[in-house]
């Protein structure tokens, strides 16, 4: 029965819908600010390929072009550092997309401040209200680019970030950054719409019951 | 020099920032739905753990909970797609996550539309603006998680969403559901704050000259 359903609107759904090829095309997502390398080697760089990859430990994904500065530098140490800037950060976020640590020092460019971490030498980024401290478990290549899966074993948020009373996160406060990558728009967030694992409660309530 | 700079701002940045732990808090990310078996079989799932991992070929990382039932359903299958929601669809997008395919059909509970794509047989989701044929190229367990790479073989859009002069995906009229994962909330995008490769422009200039 429910292949018949498909079928049937199939023809509408096509006119519904424009095919636009093998895309990487991605979005709502981070442009985060990776670091790599240590004291005055520390690199920043812009990244939005990036993933929770599992939460057992937690693991992230980030990937690269493999010609990338960067790439030199994790393999070197065999770890990075991932910063989620604010809304307001969106010039500095970008410019350290444009331009090559190969040729600049983005820290002194930029004036974002590389602190020490806790657990790994690589810096974290004062300005950036989270951070992630991040031991390389994986290295892959993907046609032109380097998959690195990093273990996060150490967190960051700057405390202006978190109520009070509850610790909770608050992100209003932390007012993060979101990119659509490939349409190339930076967006603030807007209005919160509910919370997860509540929201379709109802739904499920009405559903078992029927 | 820079060393030095970092380790002096330590004591003040240590009481601006507070640790959390090895934590996967991760945001803003996508609440993707993604779409797993054929006919009949198709199940619909709700996925935060998801990230562009190359784009030569256009190649997305997904990953879940191993006892999924959608592990099983791709496994068999080696394919999936992955649909992104609007923010009005907040409330099915939270259901999907909440309620397992071996229980209920979520295609019939939802009233979502699985149609067919074009280069592979997993249905994608009518209602959701953009949607990803993928082939699965790598599968990897990690911890308690089972990660599949897909090389994105065909993309979809509704054509609601597209300029009709230009062609360009528009942002506004697609609506992208963002997530906070752990922290567990879903927001809306409200204001674009600039582009891509252009906003840090000027900044980049100025240092040039400099």
């Amino acid at each position: 029965m429910r292949v018949e359903v498909g079928i049937s609107t199939r023809a509408i759904a096509t006119r519904m819908k424009q095919q636009r090829g093998a895309s990487d095309v991605m979005f709502p997502i981070p442009a985060a600010l990776l670091v790599s390398g240590r004291g005055e080697h520390a690199n920043v760089m812009t990244i939005a390929w990036i993933g929770m990859m599992s939460s057992t430990p937690p693991t992230i994904g980030v990937s690269m072009i493999s010609s990338h500065y960067s790439v030199e530098l994790i393999n070197a140490t065999r770890e990075f550092t991932v910063n989620f800037p604010s809304a307001k950060q969106v010039e500095v976020v970008d410019y350290c997309g444009l331009v090559s640590g190969k040729k600049r020092n983005k820290f002194n460019d930029t004036g974002l401040t590389p602190i020490a971490g806790a657990k790994i030498a690589t810096p974290i980024i004062e300005e950036c209200p989270y951070n992630m401290e991040c031991v390389v478990t994986e290295t892959f290549e993907l046609g032109d680019f380097t998959m690195f899966l990093g273990e996060i074993v150490e967190t960051h948020i700057t405390t202006t970030c978190i109520d009070a009373e509850t610790g909770k996160i608050q992100v209003t406060q932390l007012d993060p950054l979101v990119y659509c990558a490939v349409i190339r728009e930076y967006w603030a967030l807007g209005a919160k719409l509910g919370n997860g694992f509540q929201a379709g409660r109802d739904l499920a309530n009405r559903l078992k019951m029927s």
